[in-house]
């Protein structure tokens, strides 16, 4: 998917909302469990109920991975499911050296034909580069993550060779440094939601590029806030809610009321859009 | 595993070494490509020519998970296929918060009931915490790496919260951080070693934790200055060797040439701990 046609997704929905789907079995609704193709068959009437509403789905692949070789496979259709009209996210946080990277860049992005995968930069260039070799394909890498533990590495100061400036926190270093490896055509950067005042100094070091937002809902952060600092003139923010949508209801209404919370944050979306 | 399990088979085989399974099909011998279940036979006949040898097998994941659906149950008998005797590793550098860290602990600990997971360090304690907390399993954290990239963050000096003192780098602040969430029973690090010499100064934070150790044999690391600098008194090292063992030929004598070359790791390693 090209950056046009993600532009021309938000436009036309007037939403930029990612809906997570971290499906776990011991959380979908009591009716399901015991359906034989129980979280392809929750994750199906999720998509089909919110379709209209947002612009990407995120696969949180830890949760597939969980459930062995059957969630493997529901992880697949799942893929296949998601409309060709919407961004699709492995979020999968992989990177490792040059010719595992590019085995892990053809698992999504062939295997299973997701439009972008999530990447952690720890291991450097040659770790990131196989996932933005490949053409209308993209690579989402961590920034600041909305976790606590993004105080423990993300947010210490570093000093750069030859500078002796130690003013710049290892996020800020790992957005400089990697923005020139790709454009903003092929390259995003996941941006914790809990940390909303951070996007306007973030917004400094990368102007243009999409940004994934977690954090929203659940994790606490604040639409307003990430919308205020974060949007730019193409958008430029995907904010991902999982937990608060896919599991707004327990019982056999959960499609409609997950709809109805996508439609809350497609209404709030809508408004912050025209504001801008 | 525990550490007295994994020190009495570097014991009683004379050898630390592991052979890492980077099974890709289109390196198999060419007699196999078309075998019906052509991983899986391959990576059997690996470990049966090799497991008197070896004390470790790592699975890396990336490429079970390029060949989709049927690549990941590969990986799952072979996981089951490794002797109870050998430490078992997911190669797979996972990492997300810590209900997602959580999801990919239950996948390889629980799913596959492999011994041991590597981990990335970015997001800090809460992404690590949910692999510790098994009882009986380890955590293999991202130190220094083997790759070049490792210097574009692994090795930027870093300045932590409150000290005027910017003399570390990031690998090393890893390194002492993490190495207080968990102990030398349930936590190894990965360093590479294209950087033997570091060893020297990495054995000063953590003299006692095992180090899984890859980069020797095609990405030029050597044996001798990983041994110099890195063994401890209850040997502390796991060698990795991977494309240089499994694919040293490409004809029906594979495995016994894989024997061959695992045999002149163990050999020299035999020599290292009895000068130690």
């Amino acid at each position: 998917m090209t950056r046009q046609e993600l532009v021309q997704q938000v436009h036309d929905k007037r939403s930029f909302l990612c809906v997570g789907l971290d499906t776990d079995l011991t959380k979908i609704p009591a009716h399901l469990q015991s359906h034989p193709d129980a979280i392809f068959e929750f994750n199906k009437q999720i998509i089909d109920a919110t379709k209209d509403l947002c612009i990407s789905y995120k696969i949180n692949t830890a949760f597939y991975e969980a459930m062995g070789l059957e969630g493997w496979e529901a992880m697949e259709r799942t893929a296949a499911y998601i409309p060709a009209t919407h961004l699709k996210i492995a979020d999968a946080k992989r990177g490792d050296i040059g010719n595992t990277s590019s085995q892990y860049a053809k698992a999504f992005f062939e295997q299973m034909n997701f439009d972008a995968i999530t990447v952690a930069p720890y291991m450097g260039e040659d770790s990131v580069r196989p996932f933005l070799e490949y053409p209308g394909k993209w690579t989402i890498v961590l920034g600041l993550t909305s976790n606590v533990g993004s105080k423990d590495f993300e947010q210490l100061k570093v000093n750069e060779p030859g500078s002796l400036d130690s003013s710049k926190y290892l996020y800020e270093t790992v957005l400089e440094k990697i923005s020139k490896w790709g454009t903003p055509e092929n390259l995003m950067f996941v941006v914790g939601a809990t940390k909303a005042t951070d996007l306007e100094s973030i917004r400094k070091i990368i102007p243009d590029h999409f940004l994934l937002v977690p954090g929203v809902g659940f994790q606490g952060g604040s639409l307003q806030d990430v919308a205020k600092y974060g949007l730019n003139k193409d958008c430029g923010l995907l904010v991902n809610a999982s937990r608060a949508i896919i599991y707004a209801s327990e019982n056999e209404d959960f499609a409609a009321e997950a709809r109805a919370i996508a439609a809350e944050y497609q209404g709030e979306m809508a408004q912050l859009l025209s504001r801008k």
